[in-house]
């Protein structure tokens, strides 16, 4: 007997995945950790609409979801005063991302993105055979202009863009952006991921122009929308791009629950502002931590604040794992320069106390 | 501007869905269904202990699902007296068919399925790419010799069956299924689709062999486990092959409330009895709706029942019209001559009243 016969494709994958959980790390560490700081969750949580709503329709869970995401569709489409069919929702930005690949990446298709952007994209990429092409940061930025002559040059079918910026929490400011749509080369579509949109009052996304056939963007109810749990996220783009969505999404994918939770929280006018106030407070707080640590904050335009070292990826790895000793879960960039840093997501005050008392020694012990 | 370049597989692919939703029917009709018997969910609900689980979850919202599904996957390995690296969770059954097939099938390769089966499946077939060869059911039954034959002449990578079977609720013993597995070409991996597994007490599963690595097996948490809205389905096979679905997967797919609901679902052993009970009682119960309305009521191992409507595709399709139209949301199956049939999923007694008052007049109706 033999065993299945993989597609060379599929047998040539790497084994990486592109993140390890903190319930991963907590299993192997024995012990929960105190402050779950890593993956730029928000801890203030989901509007207490959306927590209602979870409870109240915890009954209906024998019932599929509506697989068109029909109401909660409406409801960003009412949101985002856009059409119906300019919106398709999916299991988070990570579903989304994966069904863009796939409906544009051929095996040895060029695509584009910055050195040390989102894991889960070139995840994805690799995972339909594309070949990525990556263009450094500037100035712990993605670099526009880079970024659209290494897709003129290769001939690139997307490019991956996240402003503002995981996991530097650096922005560009719209005019940049709109230009940056203005000028792609032909052909070649703009992967616009705002998931941290909406963390903060600085503006960074341009005006939708939903008939532009050159961009999708990204949304999600993980970040500000405090719904990671939930797994929902949604793009916008032009109605041809987005219905070519349905030829191959799982469209049983998001769970009735998340859709109702997502339909509570966008209904809810007052939490997010509640929500971007306490995330300044808390990422002002991180600057103070870091700066009494001998450390320097970097701006941000996100829920999470990316901390420089000050050295190389070698001392800000000792740093981290001295917090991950200390029961405070936080990340870091994986590639040079970027990995001089680590990046801590904004919390509640308990968790910000612990942050305090954690980093000093943990900075300490990695000089 | 010009608009994104998909690939020649995503622009050749037809813009067909497997299902229309109810909610979808409901807006079209512009009135709520008053039974919802047609996609063969639970209306008698998770088990209480679920419930209690996802009440108790909702605040927990805000965290990110553990993307290996630990703490569930380890309850089934319990459960089924297996090793964790023989299970992988994902989106439903759906999502779960959608990876395999990916896997395993490129452009122009062979995939062997019975001709009215589950259209998610060849959905994602044409979705990749693949060659779908249709076998003819026999006498309301996949045809197990048929399908290893024609697996044998096309070099099928893979062989889809549902035991016990959806649409028509037919089975076979486990020594049929134990046979079939003996008697797969080389290289040809089997998809048993057990989502109907504990639906009734009628033996229909082979013991499990995990190291064999010429089938994979899928198991889902929205039949019998009533919790069709939480998208949580599994996949037991080989190592090798369970491992290759972390190339490809959506790892943060599955909402972390679903994992909480399945985990506490799975604790419950009374629960599944009673939903045999209730689900043997309403198969009793359409059974003498079908015989009062002059149909015919065909066997079932599920939580539906086929009705045959005793003449063609367009009569079957009348009498389920003359349901929709009083409200009873039922659904049939697709092809000759699977289609002079109707499929009823099983629900409470206000449902099956409601069923009762329903089908001689779309019968009469449609004759």
């Amino acid at each position: 007997m033999s065993g299945p016969r993989l597609t060379p494709l599929a047998t040539s994958l790497p084994a990486t995945i592109p993140f390890v959980g903190p319930e991963t790390m907590e299993r192997l560490r024995g012990a929960p950790f105190t402050a779950r700081l890593g993956a730029n969750e928000s801890p203030f949580g989901p509007s207490p609409r959306a927590i209602a709503a979870m409870c109240d329709a915890v009954t209906e869970a024998w019932m599929y979801p509506d697989p068109e995401n029909h109401d909660l569709r409406q409801a960003l489409a009412d949101y985002h005063e856009i059409g119906l069919d300019h919106i398709v929702v999916g299991e988070g930005i990570d579903g989304l991302l994966g069904v863009v690949v796939r409906l544009l990446v051929a095996p040895g298709d060029a695509v584009v993105t910055s050195d040390g952007a989102y894991p889960t994209f070139n995840y994805h990429v690799a995972g339909f055979g594309g070949t990525l092409h990556k263009v450094p940061y500037r100035d712990d930025r993605e670099d526009p202009q880079a970024l659209l002559d290494r897709a003129r040059e290769t001939g690139a079918k997307l490019l991956y863009l996240s402003n503002p910026d995981n996991p530097m929490g650096s922005w560009h400011d719209p005019a940049t952006i709109e230009a940056m749509i203005g000028n792609l080369p032909d052909g070649c579509l703009l992967v616009l991921d705002e998931a941290y949109a909406g963390c903060s009052d600085i503006p960074t996304a341009p005006p939708l122009d939903v008939d532009d056939p050159r961009v999708i963007r990204m949304r999600t109810f993980s970040k500000a929308h405090g719904l990671a749990g939930a797994r929902v996220g949604y793009a916008i783009g032009a109605a041809p791009l987005v219905a070519s969505f349905g030829l191959v999404r799982n469209h049983f994918g998001v769970s009735r629950l998340s859709q109702t939770a997502a339909l509570a929280a966008l209904s809810d006018t007052d939490w997010p502002v509640e929500v971007r106030r306490r995330i300044a407070e808390s990422a002002s707080a991180i600057n103070d931590i870091a700066t009494d640590a001998g450390l320097v904050a970097l701006p941000t335009a996100t829920n999470f604040v990316t901390i420089d070292c000050g050295r190389d990826g070698a001392f800000a790895r000792k740093v981290l794992d001295g917090l991950l000793r200390r029961g405070i879960f936080v990340r870091m960039p994986g590639v040079a320069p970027l990995d001089r840093c680590i990046r801590v997501s904004c919390g509640p005050a308990p968790d910000m106390e612990r942050l305090a008392q954690a980093l000093p020694g943990a900075v300490a012990e990695a000089s």
